[in-house]
């Protein structure tokens, strides 16, 4: 029904593909926040297509307007609305009412009884992840000035697998170079191999997925409550807002079956007086509530369904069984542009969680 | 903050593991439901622990009791809520301030300032789970007069994998089959190895971890909405509710990263003059809206980090390190019964989002 | 759809006038709150019939049962749900499916399909608002050590006027002295003529309506937000959920339509160091956000439904016109009980919008 | 916290007075509904300063231009903003941190700590009620196509009293007649009076009071529950979002408190075979549900604190007592305004109870 994420640091998200807006609205910043526009822009930046191997060259202006919520320089503390204008918008690619298998044209023709905007589908586009990157830009820079940081990278792209991250060790130097990279990688020598797979995949007409890892680190312990309102039911509920993720899972998550419960539980120990474990299979969550590690976890991203390989589908119009080759300028492989977006969505949830302790 | 679920079919967990009672209230139920108690003291059977090789001995009485929302043989509309009566407790097993490891005895510690009911995990515990299965064989109820059910199975204990659900293709019968097992496989030929991984992990004072899959069936297309509402969200939300899962995903889940954008998508085609696909790699949600197809997914379950090896923790207490022990009776693998209550979930959620479109 | 109320101090309430038990489940109270019994039995007494002029001979039993979250003399800081017994039920009293003008007997059957439980009100019974009354005790005692009081008394009963609050100046001990009654006055001279209304009304089967007023003293300034989280509209949206209110007004309410702006707006000054105002017309909410000066409202409380003259209503079995007299033992005037609980909604709402601040 | 209303037809409004634009986002709109644009401007006119004896001369632009949610002429079923371009403004004609008595000024910066925008009042300002009535304005189109209709009047300014409706018959042409005018009255004969009255008070440099009152008709019975969602609770919460008003009362209001319960309940009858209440003192609600009588409700509006009489507050930045004298052009009465955003949250409510029950 709606498209509003959050209990107190809040994220009202509206806007199609191709309409003349798109935006958000924030309500629960914090009045007096300073923003640092540069550093939005270039959190933008990593969300946003290059035209390299694996992304679209469809130039969108990321430029954005705050309409709202913003005077003389400090955030006012009540809702904030930034608007971004859309342009390029060659409708004519799109064959409108095209039943693209693995998008969500029929399932939103259900939804909507055949009225949504399906110009590059509509509410439905990954272009609605822009103001969602914006919201995780303000998220982060308010986090950022309470010692908390994210760090995120490419776990994978088909069979070529990245480092992992030391779950218990990940420094501010680490999420920063990460963060100052479009294709962030632990292991760099993994990024030839990784570029090859898209290419490949690209020349072929066809796409591939990835996992992305991230890890929000400088959290106190004691955020996120058992059960209903753990800190994964409310991170996982906003990770799956992002069109193609498909699993989440935290720590060692789909390892944890493999595992015996004596390598599962992370002993506990004192350093500098503080009380840390010594592992982080449990993603710096136990019982829904952080406990003061870095909070790990991982998303797959399925391929684009974007490819130009010919697909039998059903038309909607005609209620016929028919062969589509989908046009237009598509990614062949997204995974970089959703680590920046999977990024942004931990940023909103964590300052969520903080704003409701109070910290 | 809360221990409530839902926007349509609403549900409000309290109590703790050794307190006298623990229980539920339903918001939302259609009135002139009339329960079938046998069925529901089933389900909450397939939940509770039966002294079996993987679970604990621990005689808990799940007869529950109704104290509002059901009057002359029908749901009045009202607010539902059921009691359940604690007994068998023996606190004198549990080291009152223990900080086990991998539970959540440090974060409940932090959380509530050490005012939590530590006895048994307290509102952290499993037992918590039984209301739960009570609204899931409620919510079950209600989906079968509409045609929908649900199909569960162990996917995997340890390094044992069963086989898994054709995702286009779960019968009735199967889901009843299923239902009908306190550890429930499609490849029953397995259950031997299953156990006996089992017995090796508790013979050592161990435990093992595995994976549960879970299908709802007869779903209209329609259900969920893009970005904050997708179906996705709203079920893994309640599913990382559960004390033990790590990891949701749904459809292919984790294994599209090693997928083509041409495998992944799931081709439309006209069955009996209904849409359908002919493969159903993204468990039935495209757009984060239900397809008609059955909604296919997996949730890991952690071993439980109940186990008897010595471990080393910090005493909350003295804040010194120290090797705990943990005693009394454990499950040495808790999936079978989390199976129940990923099955309750699941159809807790879809009542929810079937409510929601007066469906 | 729900009896949930509140955002950061939640209350779910659930129950039947005839079925066993009623109760309520409290999410929010911080961990480690001490509860004073005895001072929560003293508010419920002023909500219990007593059997004086103006109250039922019913003889409820008040005594609670707490069920979870309290532990060891603490909240645990999880959900706390308290249970009442119902008890001295006559339900031969209640002509079952009589559609009583004034009750919700129509319109809780039209929405609930007939399936609700009519017996003495089912769930819409003034009896649900003890559970909202214990609530409201446990409100009151925290906000008490945080110097917050509430003060309450009856404005009105039919054209017996008393006193009303000086809105910038209502001392604790003004508070106390009212709460220590059953049927609080500031002008006590006022108390027989308002009986003597009660009596006739009740000698001829008949019953009078009133007016409470409500003052929650000790408030920072800052509560609040503009438009949709005013204070107005938080403490109206719990205030109707009691039975019989009709009207809630703050300040000056209705008066104002009479007045100048010049006579409405309240002045400024300083008093100490701190900014007061030197009237209080706007019942110290501004903008929808506390100003520190006692937050002052009336809420008018309807003549009793329940009289035993002859009404003409339909009956819902036969759809045909018919006379009725209600039978059973009815209040001639619930406007003192009222009072009870509308003092309780305002410390409910006043926890939950202080808890929202981290207060 | 937040500006968002509503359960099943969401409202989110953001923008300050004098910033570049005000909107809302619109969720829970049906798909393929037809706006009828002049209709909402004709609404939105009804809100506006026409320079009348009444109103301030300010010339705002209310064109809006919708940036999402609807397409090739249709709602699209996903979230529908609007925008409104702010001209006209004199910022030069408010002392910025002017501590005005009777505005949100001082309320505003301790919520804020100084940095909400004090411009006309920031997010504050009756501006902000142009969105509202757009959502209004939408809800009125498609409530009107059910059957709902609202009709609404002045009924008191300063002394001057209108005639009160008929609660058992409000006819669509009388509610046509009443939408028309931008100053409504049952009875015409009271209009000069009333001007009389506002132009003494203009002429002073003073304001006036009074209040609307509002019926919804063809409401279905059964709309609303009992308790915390009740129709009370959900309309009053969002009338007291309205700046301004300051008391809502349903049915005979706080005129319940001078009747007996022999002449406040309503009797029931049947009509062409329908079950009716033959008076409705009761204003349409029973128990919290619409009993299918109209649903009618007055709401006081405070004369507009914007004053040019010199008036005595404390300066927010010297923290020294001082007099004020508000500049600028203000409205001397805002009721007739106030009737049209009344209307308009009436049509917001009423469609998120309907879109609840899926009506």
């Amino acid at each position: 029904m709606s498209s509003i994420w959050g209990r107190f640091f809040t994220v009202d998200i509206f806007g199609e593909s191709h309409g003349p807006k798109i935006g958000v609205v924030l309500n629960g910043l914090a009045p007096g926040t300073v923003l640092d526009f540069p550093k939005i822009r270039a959190f933008l930046d990593r969300r946003r297509a290059g035209g390299e191997a694996w992304s679209t060259k469809r130039q969108e202006t990321d430029d954005f307007e705050l309409v709202s919520g913003y005077a003389n320089g400090f955030s006012t503390g009540t809702p904030l609305c930034v608007l971004f204008h859309n342009a390029a918008q060659r409708s004519a690619d799109y064959d409108e009412r095209v039943n693209r298998p693995g998008h969500a044209d029929y399932t939103g023709h259900v939804r909507y009884g055949g009225f949504n905007d399906p110009r590059g589908g509509g509410h439905f586009s990954g272009r609605l992840t822009a103001p969602l990157v914006f919201a995780g830009a303000v998220a982060a820079q308010v986090l950022a000035a309470k010692g908390v940081y994210t760090a995120v990278h490419i776990r994978r792209i088909a069979d070529i697998e990245d480092a992992a991250f030391d779950p218990t060790d990940i420094s501010r130097e680490q999420a920063q170079r990460l963060s100052a990279s479009r294709f962030p990688l632990l292991d760099e020598s993994k990024r030839e191999a990784m570029e090859e797979r898209v290419r490949q995949a690209a020349a072929e007409g066809d796409s591939v997925g990835g996992v992305v890892e991230c890890a929000v680190c400088g959290l106190p312990a004691g955020l996120g409550s058992p059960m209903m309102d753990s800190v994964e039911s409310r991170l996982s509920s906003l990770l799956f807002a992002i069109p193609a993720v498909k699993g989440v899972s935290f720590g060692a998550g789909f390892r944890f079956a493999h595992m015996r419960g004596s390598e599962a539980n992370d002993a506990y120990a004192l350093r500098d007086g503080a009380v840390v474990t010594t592992t982080n299979h449990n993603g710096g969550v136990l019982g829904g509530i952080t406990n003061g590690m870095p909070v790990v976890f991982e998303a797959v991203v399925k391929p684009t369904p974007s490819i130009s390989k010919p697909q039998r589908t059903v038309n909607l119009s005609t209620m016929e069984e028919e062969t589509v080759c989908v046009k237009g300028r598509h990614d062949a492989c997204i995974v970089p542009r959703a680590a920046a977006v999977i990024d942004a969505a931990a940023n909103i949830c964590m300052l969520d969680l903080m704003t409701e302790r109070g910290l």
